[in-house]
């Protein structure tokens, strides 16, 4: 019974180290990014809502934001259609922007369902649903790329509405604008706008990223913790660069709004999410604003 | 100006028409089963839609409910997909069932973005959010025709919590069986077994019928109102038969279970909705418990 | 059945028209002051107070402000009063005011009895009730003419806190001095208090006269809309004169103090007030702000 | 300072003596019948309103319902007309109706006034707002007396509304008949009919009657408590007789509609409202359910 | 009966006396010190508690702080403990704090059960639950004289939910430290953090001091309002002194931190409490901003 | 990295084996009744506190119920009191019930603080406060043993109350009879009737029994889930027998009253109420209404 103990009491351990953590984030909003392999592989998929849920369970209120990804092309190609491009960017024309939504709204529904297995109230809205987000038309260097739009608003009370019925509100990033057209969106966007508008104590982005390394190079210079001005000084000597920058700077951006840290978390590791807001450690790179937060 | 003032006091007269209406079924809720042609025809979608904000605007709780028509057939078409049949039904396989929800739900936003140019709050759900429709396997004599569901259980809070948050839920006729499992539901189902669990008002059908007629040659013989019991002796005579008993036999249990009115629309007469629940004679067929209801 | 179909069509036009107007002033309060011919024509009695109960079913919140016109003369006399001159002004001694008060009264509640006739819950109230208005004494030329008072202070909260239980306030011009005296209120000075008091949207006002005019010989010169501007200018250069100076300067001090629009209606015309909020051309004359209201 | 402590002390007790009766009754709802002198001797009519405005503050509910009294007879005179008789009882045709209901009001606002004075929120009311007291046509013996109705039905929740907003609703009684027209009604029926609807814990009638005695001619027979079955006795051996034994048996049917106690007070003596429910004695008549009630 | 009815108008008198006092401080909060001789005898001890609960029911929401007075120190002496004192004062060592929280907790439950025996919701809570009183280490003259606390911040949300659930909170001054230890806190210095943290209207010391003095020596000389510039007067004087300064000073910082009238009391007065609440004249001095509050 | 990551996983798996069963027992009342060595032993004493925290953390609603132990015994003697015994048991005479008071209260508020120092809001009451226990005297054998209760009845509203404001409450046995006198209270009996009284979800047992044993020589017996029948069946084979026999009997009677299951741990064993509630196997023994309820 001795090993028996032991084992029970390293489970006990567990939950104890979460305490804090719960007390501190408890009926907080986090914003959870949901892209890359994690959308893909069934396995690492269940484990995220898995991890959301429990956030839900523990009485933080999340909010789940993602994008349609690879699923997309997929379906452009299976109805037979040519993709045209623009300065080599894919052009989301009418005919792409109907695909593209159901193919979102159908990874929105599949992501419902999942939550619902799991017991909780979810809901599955776009940025059409309450006119939660409403938009005006991206260009890029000048070039109509069709209907892909930049966030102008977001109706936050929508959210707040449905945070209050206990829901868990899961959106896909379309928006409509001020003639009621329908819009794709960024997804990465589209978090960092929502976050913003309710001012989420957290923003959590789930992708193929380990996190931010001081040394790209160097796999154990991953960074736990990094300040807004630590954030500046490793774009300005070069430690952060190419697609990078603009993630860091929208990460940035969000602190600056009143998100007090937005994670860059690694989807391919399972339960990253719930390991970064429950242990002490942490897995990926927390960006926050100083160090008095840490 | 004389007869500009006769103008005036025509429109007023339609206004006052109106009021003892507006007055009986104030904060009630109405279920439309939306479908036909006018789902597919834009001007008449457009007046649906105005209708339903109408009622919205003037004091009702309305709930859309609504399939997907032709379009399911289109997109299963497009996108190379062989149709199966058992019994001359279409089986809904796993692929149909992804298409047909895909589908689906983008019909189901095209309503939403519709009702939020009107300026009214609307939510597009289907039976998966919240878990709302609860189904079990429909056979087809006894044949597998794959996924088909029927309605076991309506979580009515779901409906209950958007009413309150002032939102106009449309719905799409989605279930989930008990291991969640997506399957496709006949969207008149849907419509009859909403309607008795949020205790509806009404529950009116759009469609391409006119209406029942005592003496369907005879297309004077429209009945405005019919009870119950008379709708049992027309069938027992043979006056309704066909395809209409299951329609009218659904109506009369909808009535059974605390609905109190039914009303069969012609969806292709502009603004039938509004002409039948703010004038007057009406324009369809009201379905009603007994004589003391007219 | 053509025929029938377009006085049909034409029906469902004219509610489709006031869909617009029923969704910006939803939830909005209107103090509308009933007066003149309005109040003696039984026929056209029975017209406003439907108008105002449509307003209330289709979501507005209306306050009536009511005056007892030549019913308090008629009373005067019939109880054998000598009537006092001051000025060429009536002078309010007690017992005029006994009189007045109770006549005031007795209209107040005929009203509440129409209104509940059309099955609207609607509380006859006057200043004294929750002392909603204290005044001070009223002087013409520095001469005591009685019990005539200005108002000094409206408490709005017992108009919000009915308004909440979904009553329809009805309010006669009767109010009290800081020794709880009872004074007679000019109706219309009432009517802009009480509307400014409760940031009222709009004020209408029902009387006998058409509106404004930007020539009063000319009855084609009626103006539809018209900005604070407009109407200074209006004054200055004579256009509008004598007592209607003092109505518009109260209008423009209304708009200044939060009212959106006040609308000047003709009384004698049947349901000016649903026209003129309910149609796109209206039918009187409304003040507002500025053009970009328009 | 002895004597001083000593009234201090007398004083301290009064309050303290209260406390229990404050303690039992709070929140409690206590309907006043008020008429008789102590509508007509201004200084009594101070008393009373000081006593229901105490009640009120001190943590009670009350709701006053007054009759016209005298008052009505004075103005049908004041205005000339001609008392009509049948059966030795006034006809209340309809000018009389008219001239009633202007007094009524006329007093309901009067006290109105007398309670704001004292710093209390009340609102004057009739039967007619919110269509509170409906009524249908009374006889004698079978002759039409015009106007006078006997009530078929209360809308508590008018009543409910107000005093959750924390009125005194002052209710003088009329009524409306299914055709909405008005109707006189006797003040006590209307305080009983009251009382019974809204539950009340109390139900006191103040008017020139001092009370139940055992023996009318013995005035030190008065009977502080009596039982439903006293009273019933009491009416047998003849003690209680003449025009009592309507009123008493009115008093059993509110007893046995859920009305806790019932109090004769003569409401000439100065203060007997209080000083019947804060004091020990009492000082007329309550009729209660059993002697555990006592 | 003559003579009784002098003795009932005498009731009355009083109750209608105490009316403006109840319509004046309805629903403020009032705390109540309570130490002296009015905690050691009995008698005294439930006019006290009368007079608070009295309070309660009557509209005021009424806070009790209390000590232990000199229980503590029987305590102290009858488990054997030695007392220690630095500079004269006694040293709160751990054992003695823990005698000290058990005596006070002794207390504090058995005046909740005097309250609850009058039928009142009583909760008795001290420093620590909610962590309502947050103290640091108070020194005399630089010395350490153990668990005595100064109060650093209190946490008014913890007496608001107790009294919105309409509970009367019995607080005993014991707090606690950043780290957690248990402190003893003077009871006036508590009552004094605890008014000022919750605006209360009023604040009451119950002591064995008759008030303020213009000449001590002169019992006649008792100041019945003082304002606080009188006060600061009379300190300068010299006609306040000793012990009294600090205590005066106290009350002028609580009443220009938004407690209106702070009031000392003799608790051995009975019913003193009462007395000066509900009484023209009041019994002990009241302090207060400025005149025009008299 | 590797062996990090498996130990992060292991993590995981810790926390996400607790899901369903935060999701069952989510907003459910727990009842805790606290005792035995995991009272007196510092480092057990933090455990507790730790795991009921948590669990208010993830949503449930845990109420402490204590007892006061060997401590009570320990003062009894400090203060140099003789114990006296009737039947062998000791007698509570008013002097030791007394101390047991000041003891028992002194354990509570050690309690509160510590749940506070983890940021949870706690509020220590006994059964005094609210008059939350209500007692009639116990009797052994017909002797009378001083201040000794049973429980007559539990006033929960004040339970409700305190946990909609977010409170822990932590209950002391203590009780007030008719003359509210203070009693002493078996802390089982007052878990067992509290746990009725608010319909918990749950009852938990923290005590130095290890569980129920099916062969108690054989310490690998222990049931982990037993139904009432085979506790039933138990009783009567003599496998449950001795003092264990009123406690099982207690447990069917709460399981009867509406509590789903009631857990006997052994509070020896760390976090053993965590390990009981969120794992999978549980530590203790578990009494449940059926096996469907396994």
């Amino acid at each position: 019974m001795n090993q028996n103990m032991q084992k029970y009491l390293d489970k006990a351990e567990v939950l104890i180290e979460a305490l804090p953590y719960i007390q501190r984030f408890n009926r907080k909003i986090i914003v959870v990014k949901y892209g890359g392999s994690a959308m893909i592989d069934e396995e690492l998929q269940k484990n995220v809502i898995k991890d959301v849920t429990l956030l839900k369970l523990t009485g933080f209120k999340p909010i789940i934001v993602h994008g349609g990804g690879k699923e997309i092309s997929r379906w452009v190609g299976k109805v037979g259609m040519e993709p045209k491009f623009i300065n080599g960017l894919r052009v989301t024309d009418e005919d792409t922007m109907e695909v593209a939504e159901m193919v979102l709204n159908k990874v929105n529904k599949g992501l419902v369902r999942m939550v619902e297995e799991l017991g909780v109230r979810a809901i599955g809205i776009s940025g059409k649903d309450g006119a939660l987000l409403r938009v005006d038309k991206k260009y890029s260097d000048g070039e109509d790329i069709g209907y892909v739009g930049n966030i102008k608003s977001v109706n936050a009370d929508i959210l707040f509405d449905l945070l209050e019925k206990d829901f868990l509100p899961i959106v896909c990033p379309i928006g409509l604008d001020d003639d009621y057209n329908t819009y794709n969106i960024n997804a990465d966007d589209a978090a960092y706008a929502i976050a913003k508008a309710v001012h989420a104590e957290k923003l959590a982005f789930l992708s193929d990223i380990e996190g931010v390394y001081r040394n790209y190079e160097d796999k154990d210079s991953l960074i736990s913790e990094l300040t807004v001005a630590d954030a500046r000084s490793l774009i300005e000597d070069g430690s952060i660069n190419g697609g990078m920058i603009p993630k860091i700077q929208n990460c940035i951006g969000a602190i600056e709004n009143g998100v007090s840290r937005v994670h860059i978390l690694d989807g391919r590791i399972p339960h990253c999410l719930l390991l970064e807001i429950f242990t002490k450690k942490g897995i990926g790179t927390a960006i926050l604003h100083n160090e008095d937060d840490m």
